[in-house]
């Protein structure tokens, strides 16, 4: 179905519906919300408008509907598979003065809150009530909350923790009719009908707009401990993921980063860890209320590292350190991201299957004639692949790197893995979902969209390959 | 649309697909698959067939498809809302013969299992090798992991450790056009396209018959204490809940059983575990990895009780006196069974609600003049409320129940709460859904009914309110 440019009279609804001061269609504005964090893409919006509220988010959605317009949402604005892109130009929906947490409900462990709020205000928040939002992007200081729901956000912590879905209770969202829709509550259990919270969350702002979510929240730990373990080769240090799950010991983190990553950090950013000859680090975080039953774990992971090759085993006790050494892991992306023209792909397998998934990835690689850098949350298999360009000539690279991702997602989807475990598909992954999923698979999944979305106006251009109109 | 009962062609169909033996059609055993545990209900199937394999299902859908045959999956019987029953007729598919653990991935902390495993084979068979899959229903001896996973099952260890839906990973399943799909897999993140196991998990059987499982594990844990505390009146135990949370404490169960239920199970089965005369008590288990930690928590716990006033703090630290309680505490559906004709509602609030239930559900039995016995999983605040029709004249009871359910389910809803934590709507909830559910959801789900099973032939006639053809 064709959509459409606002027009002059779609424009001044527009306005009244979300006051004149709240809609922007100036050239930088514009240009300001046509990019996000991947890579260097950017799709001009034909306006930007900032509801203030679910009400006018409705109004403007049944304009939209009726007009045939193009509606993008966006959170913070951090995504990394370019999902809050306004590719097909139209309205791009920013959520950003939807920005207070709601409630912080301590008899129910829950908190309710709009979709703008940062993740790392949200966690300040809680943590200040003895609380914790475990789930950890690492662009926490910037990604909405709403995003990390919209994208099923995971991070360093869903090993133990779990990911996104796994705390939102409910959420209110408005469909592509501008019609209002609750789903769940505060609740810890609620079968009444479809799970509809389940298919809303991750499903990357292509079934509604959501503008208020309750969340689940645990009591904080009270307890941390962190090690620092460098390996002279990738796969003992990725080999270790198993050995200490087969121990009974599961980490609130198990991050691997490899030489080039950490090298990255320091030359670009100014940042060390120490042991930057090691081939491969892990960072391994334990959380708990026993700081006895931590420091067994810390023995047994120990020895296990040691058994394992380990160069060193460096225990980080205070949280000084560790907040140093996970400064170092979260600027990882910004790092490689300066080295080099790039591509990162997020990559996620069965854990066992990590030290395979990099031989292959370095054998790949090699054959192609360009280099790469992986790091990422081996704790739960998710390992951000980045592909560089460096001195490859510009056709070469463009001609090539389609076929060197094919390649790489027909090693994951070969070892039982996914094309993307946290980033999403958005607009970067779209052509390659057919790699993964089957013919039936995808077109249930369209049909899922034409439930909520039969007009397509929602997000248009994500996830699932374009159809050709003939 | 109309269904069809299968004609003599479509039975000797059937009948090649999984064999003559797999294809029932005899009173005796349409009778046995009419009911499963709810209530008094009876539906006569068509036919009875057990399929062997996903490849026979897929011939079964297809041939159902084409026929416009109902098709009514079941696993275990032990329903508690009808949700296995045949009430179109047309065939019955029992997944019983698809009743093997394909393999327990120690590597990964991951089960893979055919549906028809009970709950407690599949518990016995991960803790044998030091793992742990916590979601623990009542009939967990002869329900099917299959059936869990339709019904998003919980049970008391939710609070602490989720639900059905918290640990599974992946799926296969046949769509009602015979199409199989596969969902997720032996992956801890996976975004790529829509979440379908999120879906599918708790959608009782309506759109797809799920005929293998990925569910995720944990370490077993190693100390378990309980504790039993018995209070002078329901409020003060409910109120413990909240209070528990607030210290930091998430218990692996907080059960709740007032007076006449735990009296039901002395005077019907024989069952006794004292202060019989405390209007509530309390099941409270503690787990984990360091002992020290549990006697601290119950130590707090403990005061906690006193100072709401608790009767006694009893320590239950022996696995046989452990075993002992549990036995109790899950006989308690069948005891209330025995004492009356009753109808079971699964009501489910906002767990600082739990108190505020108790005292309205009291006062509406005695307007109505019936009684009621309530207990369950108040951790999750997942309260199972049973109207007894006692000695109520029968057309009395047949004329006020609905009614009553209506101002009970009233009541929920005004607590912020749902009609349903465990049980599913099934067939007995399902003219009740829109106390809860606005016009807009209950259209969005049958929108995502028909995005699965545009023919409408699996499950029919449950979840939904029957649309009066006219």
């Amino acid at each position: 179905m064709a959509l459409n440019s606002p027009t002059p009279e779609a424009l001044s609804k527009l306005s009244q519906i979300v006051g004149s001061e709240n809609i922007f269609q100036d050239a930088e504005t514009r240009d300001a919300y046509s990019r996000d964090e991947t890579e260097d893409l950017s799709f001009l919006p034909d306006v930007v408008v900032k509801p203030g509220s679910t009400e006018e988010i409705c109004k403007i959605l049944k304009l939209a509907s009726a007009e045939r317009i193009p509606v993008t949402p966006r959170g913070g604005g951090t995504g990394l598979s370019g999902g809050s892109l306004p590719i097909k130009g139209g309205i791009l929906l920013s959520l950003e003065r939807l920005d207070k947490i709601l409630e912080i409900d301590k008899n129910n462990l829950i908190c309710v809150t709009q979709p703008a709020v940062t993740t790392q205000t949200l966690q300040e928040a809680v943590e200040a009530e003895n609380l914790f939002y475990p789930v950890d992007p690492a662009s926490r200081g910037t990604c909405a909350i709403g995003g990390n729901v919209a994208e099923n956000s995971g991070g360093p912590r869903a090993a133990k923790y779990g990911v996104t879905k796994d705390y939102v209770l409910g959420l209110t969202a408005v469909l592509p009719s501008g019609e209002i829709i609750k789903t769940g509550g505060k609740l810890f259990k609620d079968v009444t009908g479809y799970n509809l919270t389940g298919i809303i969350v991750g499903s990357e702002g292509t079934l509604c707009v959501i503008t208020e979510i309750i969340l689940k929240l645990l009591p904080l730990p009270t307890c941390r401990t962190m090690l620092q373990i460098p390996f002279p080769d990738l796969e003992s240090a990725a080999g270790m993921v198993s050995k200490i799950l087969r121990a009974g010991i599961v980490p609130s983190a198990l991050e691997f980063m490899e030489r080039d990553a950490i090298l990255a950090a320091k030359e670009q950013l100014g940042l060390t860890m120490g042991f930057d000859d090691a081939a491969a680090q892990l960072l391994i975080e334990l959380d708990g209320t026993s700081q006895e039953l931590i420091d067994s774990e810390v023995e047994r992971i120990g020895e296990l590292a040691l058994e394992n090759g380990a160069l060193d085993v460096l225990l980080a006790e205070s949280s000084a350190k560790q907040d140093e050494l996970w400064k170092i892991r979260r600027s990882l992306g910004e790092a490689v991201k300066q080295c080099s023209i790039y591509k990162e792909e997020d990559t996620v397998v069965p854990r066992d299957k990590i030290p395979e998934l990099l031989r292959r990835v370095k054998e790949l690689c090699k054959q192609r004639n360009i280099s790469s850098i992986c790091y990422g949350h081996a704790g739960d298999g998710n390992i951000h692949v980045n592909l560089l360009k460096e001195n490859l000539p510009d056709d070469v690279w463009e001609r090539d790197l389609p076929d060197i991702v094919r390649e790489l997602f027909a090693i994951v989807v070969d070892l039982g893995g996914s094309l993307t475990g946290e980033h999403g598909v958005g607009y970067v992954q779209r052509d390659y979902i057919s790699i993964m999923k089957s013919d039936v698979e995808i077109a249930l999944m369209r049909r899922l969209k034409d439930s909520f979305d039969p007009l397509g106006i929602l997000n248009p251009g994500k996830i699932f390959p374009e159809i050709q109109e003939t």
